[in-house]
C-alpha cells in the first residue's frame, strides 16, 4: 500500500541492464513522448546544478517530514546503477540530503538521488558530480526517529515509482519509466528520435510545421482565419 | 479584444529598426525606468540559462492549456529580428515549446522566445543559444487541437503586449517598450545612462548617495533619527 | 521593538573579527548543526549565482515595501566586513537593490546583501562579484518616500536578526548566528567538521551509516522490518 | 498607456444602463462563456463573503505597492452604480481598503471593489455588506505618499480593465465585459441560458450529455475505447 | 498505466455497501489514522462550501488540462453511491465542472465530485447540496477535444485512486479507502473512535494528556527540561 | 535564543488582565495602526471559520515538523485567558491539533490556538466554538518523538512573540502586542478609534477623504493631474 510504513524490501527485481542502457540515450521529454506522454514529476523538481543527466533503477524511499533515516536504510539496499528516490508522508523542504550521505551512496554505486524535498552541501555536491534533482535547497537538518519504507511503491512528485522501475533524469525533470515497459519505450523513443531529426533537418532548412506535418487545412476547419492587415484587425476587433 | 481566438495577422508595424538597435544597448531595468517605471513582466518569468539577452519586436501569440498549435502558425510569421511572445487563456505550464520549434524559428530569423508557459529541451536551446524566458521548465508534450491566435494584443505574465512592440529580456527579466515609444525611451535610457554613469563613479569613490542626492534633509523630514548608541536604543525600545 | 521605523542606530557591538573569520571556515549547513539546528533564513532566500559565499557582521534595514531608502541610510553605517541584511514591512519582491547601490556598498566595505525582497542589475552583480541571496530577482523601481529602521534588530525571511550577528550564506542558502554565540559556534563547527570528516572517510570506503551510526537495533525498534522477497511483499501488501 | 502614473480622469464613458442591468441577470461563468471564454481575473481573486454579487461600472484605479492614496482620489469620481477596480505597479497583498473607505465609497453609490491587494475590517465590510473581491485579506496599514492614475487602463489580475467597462463578480470570480461589447453579450448570455435551461431538464430526467450534445461519435474518433471488464483492463495495461 | 488515455471500463468492483456505509460514520482524520496515517489527499483540496461530507466509491477520471470531456464520459458510467473523482495530466484551475454536469451526475445518483483542477457556478452547486472538493474556483470554460480515460487508475491530488476504493470527505479534506481495505478500517475506526471518547471525556474534565498518555518520562528522556522561571531561562539563553 | 529546544517554562509574566480586557474590545486593524503599523503574523494565518475573534495572553510553542508532543507539554502551562501560538522549526502543514486538544486547552481555560502549520477536525471545532487561526487545514497527523519547548519567544508566521504577549486575532487575521506596550497600545487604539467615528460619519454623509484629511494640494504636488474628458487622454497616451 502507498504509504505504508516499517518495510524494506531487499531484494526486488531492477528493468534489465540492455534496457536501462537503451532509455539513458534519450532526453526526459522524449522518453515522456514515446510512453505517451505520461510519466512525468512535476515541474518543481529541478537539479541542484545544469547539465545533470542520470538514468539509472529506482530504489524507493518512503520518508515522514524532517526525517531522514530511511536514506540510511536505503543505502544498504543501493546497488551499482540505482537511483534514489523519495517520496514524503506529507510536504516537506527540510535538508535530508547531504554530502555524506552523497559519499555513501556513491561508494554503493548510486547514481544520483531524486527526492521529494530539500537536499544541503549543494556545493559538495556539485564538486562531487553527484546529481540530485529536489523541490527545494534548504541546510534545515533532519531527525532519525520514525521509520518509513524502502523499496515499496511510492508516490515522488506525483508521479507513482515502483522499485526497479527506470528514472532518467536532466535539465528538463524527472521521468519514470515502468520497469515492464522499459524495452517498448525504448524502441518508440528511438523511432521518435529518427524522425524528428529528419523534421529538424527540414526545420532548419526554413521548411514550416505548417507544412512538413499538413497542418494547414485543419487549422482552417478549427477557426483560424488569416487578416493581411493589422489596422483593419483593430478597427473591426471592438471592446 | 484580448482574448479572441482565431486569428492570425499577416503583416503587423514593428517598431523601427533603427529605435530597436538603440534599445538593445540597454538593460532591462534601465528601460523600466527610462519608461516612467513601467512595461515589466511579472519576475516568475525566468531565462533558461544564465547570461542571455535579446531585443527585438514581438510576435504574438495567444494559446490554450496544454495546446502549441500556434506556435507553428507564428512560425511562419515571424521575421528576423522577432521575438516571439505567448501568452495564454489560462495558467499552464506545459513544455510547449522545445528544440524543433526553436530550430523552426531560428530558421525565420527569430531571436528568441518569451512563454507564460512551460518550455522544453533546455539543455539543446542552450547548447543552439536560443533564448527563452519562461514560467517553467517542464517537458510535459501538448496537442494541437485549438486555434489561439497570432499578432494580437495579448496579455503575458500580467503585460500588456501588442505586434510589433519592442522586447527586451536579460537575467533581470523582461520590459515590453511599446513601438510608439520606442524612440522617445530609447533617449531617455540613455540619458539615464549617462547620469547613472557619473553617480556611479562617485559612489565607487566612497561617496554617499545621501549626500549625491541630497537626502539628508528629506530623511530627517520624513522622521528618520539617528541614534549614537545600540545599547540606549535597546533600552528605550520596549517590547 | 521589531518594526519600529524612523531609527537608525550609529555605533554597533560587532561579532569579533577572530570569531568571525573562524565561522567563515564553515558551510551555512554545519553551523546551522552547530547551532542546535537553528538560525536558518527560509530556503526561498536564493544567492543571484552559483559559489557566492560570504561571512559577515550584519547591518540590518528594515524597510517598507516598494521603498529602498532605507539602503541609502545603511551605506553609510557599512563598515569592512559588514553584510547588509534587509527585511520588509510586508512581502514585497520589488528590485529595491542594483549595481549601484551595489557599487557604494562595496566602496565602504561591504561584502554582499541578504535581501528579503528583489534585487535587479543582476549580470552587473555577478560581473563586479557582488553576492546577494534575495526572494525575487526583478527589475521593478522603488521609490524614496518612507523612512524605516537601520541598525534595530529585524526578522528577515523567517529569522531573528540583530545588528552585529554573523551572516553566513553560501549556495544552501543564509544562516546567523548571534554574535553572543559566535564562539562558542565556531568550536562547535569545528568538531563537527572533524568527525564528519572521519565519517566520510568510512563512508567512502562504502561502510555504511547503519553500522557506523549504530542505528540497526533502533530502527528494529522502531519497527523496521526486512523482506527479502519483492513479490512476497506486494501480495501481502493489499489496496 | 497602461501603468502611467499621475492622472485622473474625471469624465468617463460608461456601460449604458440598460445594458448593465441586462447583464447583472447573468452569472461570471455565464458572461464568460457568451464573451466568447474571455474577459476572466484570475481565480485568485476571491469574495471576502460567501454569496456577494455585483453588476457595475469600473472605475478604475492605479496603485502602487503599500499606498493606497488613489483610492480617496477614485472616491471622488465614483457615480452610483461603479465598482471600484483596482490594479497595482507590482505585487502586493497589504490592506489598502477598509471600512472607512467602504463607508466613503458607498455614500458616493459605489456597489463594491475589485482589488488585486490586500483588504481588511472584512467583517464590517460583511456587516455592511460591501462586496469586495481580493487578492488577500491582510491587516496590514498603507501610506499616501505616491500617485497612481483613476481611470485609465489597467491590468487587473490578468485581466484589462478599460474604465466603463461592466464587472460583474460573483462566487465564481470577477469577469469584465468591455463597453462596446456590454449589448452583444447580454444576447449572446440570453440565448445561451436558454439553451442551457433545457439542457439542464434534459440532464436532471437523466439523460446523457453523451447524448444530448451527440458526443459519441468524435470520441470513438478521438480513440476512445471501451472495455467492458476492469479485471481484463488491469492485466492488459503493464507497468 | 497512470496516465494512460483513450480507456473507459465499464464495470468495475466496488467497495461492499456495508462497508461503505459503516465508514461514512467517521470524518478524514479518523480515517487515516485508523488507516495508519495514509490515503490523504493534498491539503489544496477545499470543500467549496463549509459543513459538506460525503463518503461513496470512485469512479474515477483522467482528463487534460482545459478539457472536461471525459466528465461526460463518466456520467454514464456513475452509479447512486459514487463519487466522481478527477485527476489531470498537468496542473490545471480550469472550470472543468458546472451545475450542469452536476445536475446530470446527481441524475444518475452521484454523490459529489473531487476534482485537481477548477470548478464554477459554485453558488448553484451550493443551493443544489452538490458537494466539490476542489483545487480551485474559476469560471474558465473547457474544451472538448482529447480523451482521457474513465476508471482507470488514478494520482488526484498526490493520491493514488483506483476505480470503486471508498471516498470520504469533509471540512478536513479528502482521505482514499482502498477497496480491499474498506472492512478492516472500518473495525479500526470505530476503535480508536471509541478509545478517543473516552479520553476526550477525561480531557474535558482537565486531566492531562501529559498523563493519560504517560508522557512525562519519555518527555525527559527526550531532553525535555522545565524551567520555574522566565526571567532566569531569559538571562541564561544568550544571543 | 529563537530556536532552542527541550526547555518548558513554568511561570511567565502576563500583560495585565486590565490592558488584556481594554485590547478585546479593538480589531486586528486598529491594533495594528495603534502600535505604530507593526505586530501582523503574515496573512497567510486564516481563521478555521468566519466571524471567529479572541484576545488573550501568548503561551508560546515551538515544534518541529510532523510532531505535536509540545502541545501536551504547553496544556499543562495553559492558564485561563490564555492564547496558544506555535511556530516550527521548519515549514510544516500537517494537523498537529485536533479535537481532543481543543477540549484539553479548553478545561485548562484556553481561549483559542494560533498555529504556523496545520489543523484537523474543524468541523468539531467550529462546532465547538474553539477558534484556530492556522496556514492549513489538514487531516495529516503527527508524532511525538522530538522535543521543542514552551514559553521561550518563538517566531510565527514571521512576528516575533514572547510568553505572556498580548494575542488579538478576528477575521482580518492576527496581531502581537508586546506585553510592555499593553496599556500605551489600548489608550492608542481608543484614540484612533475615536477619530475614525467621526471621519466614518463624516464620509458616510458623503464628504470625501481628499476633503476630510486634505489631500488636495499634497495630490497636486505630488504630480496628479486631472483631465477631464476620456478621449483626450486617450488620444495623448500613445503606446
Amino acid at each position: 500500500m502507498i504509504g505504508e510504513s516499517g518495510i524494506a524490501v531487499r531484494n526486488i527485481r531492477r528493468a534489465e541492464a540492455a534496457h536501462v542502457a537503451e532509455l539513458g540515450k534519450y532526453g526526459v521529454a522524449t522518453l515522456h513522448e514515446a510512453m505517451g506522454r505520461v510519466g512525468l514529476l512535476a515541474p518543481y523538481m529541478r537539479p541542484i546544478y545544469a547539465g545533470a543527466k542520470l538514468c539509472g533503477t529506482a530504489v524507493t524511499i518512503f520518508a515522514h517530514p524532517g526525517d531522514n533515516w530511511m536514506l540510511h536504510v536505503a543505502a544498504e539496499l543501493l546497488q551499482p546503477g540505482d537511483v534514489a528516490v523519495l517520496g514524503t508522508s506529507s510536504a516537506n523542504n527540510d535538508g535530508m540530503f547531504g554530502d555524506l550521505l552523497a559519499t555513501s551512496f556513491r561508494a554503493r554505486g548510486a547514481l544520483g538521488l531524486v527526492i521529494d524535498a530539500g537536499v544541503r552541501d549543494t556545493a559538495d555536491l556539485k564538486s562531487m558530480g553527484f546529481p540530485v534533482w529536489a523541490k527545494a535547497i534548504h541546510a534545515k537538518g533532519t531527525i532519525k526517529a520514525t521509520v518509513g519504507s524502502v523499496n515499496t511503491p511510492i508516490i515522488c512528485a506525483g508521479a507513482l515509482v515502483h522499485p526497479g522501475d527506470v528514472i532518467v533524469a536532466d535539465d528538463d525533470g524527472v521521468v519514470v519509466v515502468p520497469k515492464a515497459r522499459a524495452a517498448v519505450v525504448a524502441v518508440a523513443a528511438a523511432a521518435r528520435e529518427a524522425k524528428e531529426a529528419k523534421n529538424r533537418e527540414r526545420l532548419g532548412r526554413g521548411e514550416l510545421g505548417l507544412d512538413i506535418y499538413g497542418m494547414r487545412e485543419n487549422l482552417a476547419k478549427a477557426g483560424l482565419k488569416y487578416t493581411d492587415d493589422e489596422a483593419t484587425y483593430l478597427k473591426e476587433s471592438q471592446g
